[in-house]
């Protein structure tokens, strides 16, 4: 009888994003044995596609993974967990519902498992990160776009569809700004992604002449920028992460009244602002909570190494219960 | 070797309201063999108040239970699911933290469980009701207040103190109406509870004088009256109703997209006015959503009688795995 050593168990991980797909080796305790990546965007059928992931990967395989691997979790834009498809994903350039974990398992000889990049950024935190131990959390990942990750009692909130956990796309100012993309108005995504910060920045410099934010191009006006001109103390850098912080905290304490989290953690580009964004969102959510919510829920940043927290939250999928 | 029948199995459900407390004896079916009430108001002390509710309940048990019962489920107000406490009810007469279930048990004899009205109201739904064999609903009871019950995955979400689930103090209008009791502003409750539709009505009849909602005294304008004016084809009480369905379509969409249940329950009184708040909270909840969420969400009526719903949620807590 033989007892198997969880530290030689391996995972695959893959997270396929608009521009690159990173993918790595992982195992139990969050250690990336080897990692690559491929251009998404050069591929013009998910077959070629996967065609390409495991040309790369099974020779990785093969170098560090001696009795294979155990399984592949794979986050993607649209991923649906439930049927283990990638459906109308806008960033993609592959149409329509892709039957995505069938290739994968077809080709790699493996299960595979899939949810949306955010769901498993989540996943990762739980199993490797700031949310280990935690059964209620709520992860944000501020970035280009804004995504979330939900979980309650332990579990990832997939919902009917297996679509649960779209929170960018709640609105939190009825009537307001118009989303890019989804048309929406007044969503969450529309003020605290990268892109919502950068509209509200090129508004209010318009507006303050003498803001330091006019000192660049308008094509460099993005949080790194803002951030520059906030440490500097320019006040209009300063309101702008102030606003995104309070819009940030307004849609925080609508979530924590829905499922009451132990923390929150945000994750991203975006939390390089620091407290500039951090200190509004949490006064803005404490004063909208009913009370019996209130100075409870943590507000922390991710413990993961941005380049790899995708990878990592991955390959948490094969390990998930 | 006996085999339990599950038939003769009998749970005792308590709903403590801030006037009156019902109970009832109710089977797996959700048949209540018997109820009975008292008032809530009248006892100083909770100590007081279990007295007079096990003077009236033990000889019921004793009449209708050969075999005594099973458990006790009871709904109250600020209800502690974890700690089995009653905690700062604004509208019961004790005040601070009840160790209430520790008060039933030393009473009765018997383990109880404890969860506010609108999550007893949703494992009632599940049990005997519009949500049998559902795993993903949310069910929102539109009363005095709105309260809320979530099931995620086939079961309630409580969170990490027990208290989730209150997104009748979501905020649906960032600086909006504010909240008679929590001083919020534009909270969910302020619009869609029949308080809030009261306070609608009354401020779109002085703008409009010709409206027949003038023909009633200040006192009597409710949901009722308001509803009445509907049906007479009254524009301004069309227009109140109507306007009270787009701040609940605007909230539902924010709740689909965090959960996405397969159906929202709703329940209370404000919903005899069906198609009236009904029609217009679709719209909007539907013209709010993420494409993919589009046309899914069934939006349905409480099947359960008003005045046995609170008993009925109240025990299915006895049975709740």
């Amino acid at each position: 009888m033989s007892v198997v050593d969880l530290s030689k168990q391996v995972a695959l991980g893959i997270d396929i994003g608009g521009t690159n797909t990173k993918f790595g080796l992982v195992n139990h305790r969050g250690q990336i044995l080897t990692k690559g990546s491929i251009p998404t965007d050069q591929y013009s059928t998910p077959e070629a596609f996967v065609d390409a992931l495991h040309e790369q990967i099974q020779p990785m395989i093969e170098e560090y993974c001696e009795s294979g691997i155990e399984g592949i979790g794979v986050g993607a834009p649209n991923a649906n967990y439930y049927r283990g498809t990638i459906e109308l994903a806008p960033n993609l350039p592959w149409k329509g519902v892709i039957q995505f974990a069938n290739l994968i398992t077809a080709k790699f000889g493996q299960p595979c498992k899939m949810t949306n990049d955010a769901n498993a950024a989540a996943l990762g935190e739980m199993m490797y990160g700031a949310a280990r131990g935690m059964k209620d959390f709520i992860m944000i990942t501020l970035g280009t776009g804004v995504g979330s990750g939900i979980v309650s009692g332990g579990h990832l909130i997939y919902g009917s569809d297996g679509f649960a956990g779209e929170l960018g796309h709640t609105i939190v100012k009825p009537g307001g700004r118009k989303h890019w993309s989804t048309g929406s108005e007044g969503s969450l995504e529309s003020y605290a992604s990268a892109t919502g910060i950068a509209i509200t920045a090129k508004k209010m410099r318009a507006e303050f002449p003498d803001s330091m934010l006019n000192q660049y191009p308008e094509e460099i006006i993005n949080s790194k920028t803002v951030h520059e001109c906030a440490l500097k103390q320019d006040p209009v850098a300063i309101e702008v992460f102030r606003y995104t912080g309070q819009k940030l905290g307004e849609a925080l304490a609508n979530f924590v009244m829905f499922s009451s989290p132990e923390a929150i953690l945000l994750f991203g580009g975006v939390i390089k602002a620091g407290d500039f964004i951090l200190k509004p969102a949490k006064l803005h959510m404490e004063r909208n909570l009913l009370p019996i919510f209130r100075n409870k829920v943590r507000l922390v940043f991710s413990e993961l190494d941005e380049a790899d927290a995708a990878i990592l939250g991955a390959s948490a999928l094969v390990w998930e219960k």
